[in-house]
């Protein structure tokens, strides 16, 4: 699975600040927790959930097997702006599958993608995504998909950044994850994206293992490949993981409610609903993206990663709501 | 959930048998390893792959974050025969739902569950199955469903062995879960039966908790009621956990590839060539149900968990095939 090359490019500088992180948390002073996020009610709010969560004499307190804790990933995790990383992968394995698909020229939504008219995903319709998808996330074994996600992670860079996406995870959800490892919380992935999309770099990049990713799927079968037996993708969608099934992939895959949700969109609205307002403790974060200068400004309006409906449950709900630009010291740990 | 309940009635001592086998394996002399196994290939094959793959100093030396075992659960961790134990839940709760169902005496094939004329699953065709299923499984609330299962479990006895269904494992299999956890595997129950009809006992009988269960599952559907979010079960397949299915169930769970599979029957074949044929070292073995004394005798003729191709394919796969009778000193902990 070529580590040597992942290891090289993308890990080291992450890793170290991940376990930086975590220290800290494990019986330390709380005052060195979370050192990304500033002093206020978020980092207080986070702070306190976990004490009386863990802390055996509080009332609250929730047995290490049952401290599950949820996390969406594009926008949540890292960023999602000016599209998600998955819809570049796309563009780019279009435009590099296109030698071997002359007819593409002239079948859209191809033809619009390879003449540069089509720049996002936004402005594309669901059957074009569709499309789009089973051209390039189909039709090959899942381990031959796992290959060419993790060469284009290792190779792939952000258009403003200029650096790969794996390097533009938030800094202080890094040390949010760590924070919570340290504490005792299991954590999972939740994603609208692909779970083969993310399963490739969840270890390395989030300390997260595959069986604990959950994500959008295609259908697979099983077969023999000269006799070996393999995993075909399928062009088919077998389950989307968003919105309202974001609940339903937490209990296929888990089986038991989280009490820890964090997201950044209306897509996260059922899952922090389904978190929250289950019995026990719950804590449900909303990443609002306020930061212009250091990240992207954006929620009602945006065209990926819309906030619009979460934010406006978010003081019913008891929602903790993360300004950006106010509570984290830092975005990106290169920042 | 009747936590209580569950205790009294079943688990102690299993729970104290699987106790007793896991020690010896914590660095004990090897001689006092799985003891209800009979010295024989079998056991002395477990014992040299554990060795071979945990061995730090081994060829075959195998990282504790990709011990990953799987096992099938009715026939291979507990007893199938005369039918399946979610076939007696399905039966039971068709005669318990029939005061409120007088239609049923009229509709096939609840009428004939009922007048006793369909004794075993089976006698019923696959429509009749999903008829029954979508009766008994459907159309209420993961949670309501979850508590029917446990108080079915807590009562429910074998028409042969009078004990319920959980007192009814087989007494060297825990005893082989206690010894691969020992030695750093985790284990996934991979069962063609319901993932919801499993979680809410595994954890207790098995210790395998539910996020450690992959099984047959029906769709649910996230909603509101009365205020509360809940999954609403839903009267239709979502996916079907067997032959095929089970590398399908295992990439989609777990996203990376056993080294470790056990199963008894056809519906395992597809999860053993999966295991044993990727790269690196894997074991497949297989239960032939060989012991007519202490349990049932069974393999290529029997309608419930039929070994046919499976037990063909064992030689040249290199498969343990485990002659219950031979092999297993106890079948059960209560013998």
């Amino acid at each position: 699975m070529s580590t040597h090359t992942r290891r090289h490019l993308l890990t080291l500088p992450i890793a170290i600040a991940a376990t930086t992180a975590l220290r800290p948390g494990l019986g330390g002073a709380q005052t060195s927790a979370l050192p990304s996020w500033n002093e206020g009610p978020s980092r207080r709010a986070i702070l306190d959930f976990v004490a009386r969560t863990t802390n055996p004499g509080s009332p609250d307190f929730v047995s290490p097997d049952a401290r599950i804790a949820v996390f969406d990933n594009d926008g949540t995790l890292w960023v999602e702006q000016p599209d998600y990383a998955q819809a570049a992968f796309v563009f780019d394995r279009i435009r590099g599958m296109a030698p071997e698909h002359p007819e593409w020229r002239h079948q859209q939504p191809f033809a619009a993608v390879l003449s540069g008219d089509t720049r996002t995903s936004a402005a594309i319709d669901e059957s074009g995504i569709v499309t789009l998808m089973a051209a390039t996330h189909a039709g090959m074994t899942t381990d031959a998909f796992a290959h060419i996600v993790m060469d284009w992670i290792a190779t792939a860079k952000h258009p403003r950044f200029g650096r790969p996406y794996t390097a533009l995870t938030y800094q202080p959800m890094l040390e949010l994850l760590g924070y919570l490892r340290a504490h005792g919380f299991r954590i999972w992935i939740v994603s609208g994206g692909g779970i083969e999309f993310i399963r490739p770099w969840s270890e390395r990049v989030y300390g997260i293992p595959p069986e604990q990713v959950i994500g959008s799927s295609i259908k697979t079968r099983f077969e023999f490949a000269d006799g070996k037996p393999v995993l075909m993708r399928l062009p088919e969608i077998d389950f989307i993981n968003d919105g309202p099934g974001k609940p339903v992939g937490i209990n296929r895959f888990i089986g038991r409610q989280p009490i820890f949700a964090a997201g950044n969109s209306d897509g996260d609205l059922e899952m922090l609903h389904w978190t929250t307002r289950a019995p026990g403790p719950g804590f449900g974060l909303l990443i609002h993206h306020t930061d212009g200068a250091r990240e992207y400004p954006y929620d009602r309006q945006s065209e990926v990663g819309r906030l619009d409906k979460a934010l406006a449950a978010a003081p019913h709900a008891g929602w903790t709501v993360v300004d950006m630009r106010a509570d984290w010291r830092q975005v990106f740990s290169f920042q």
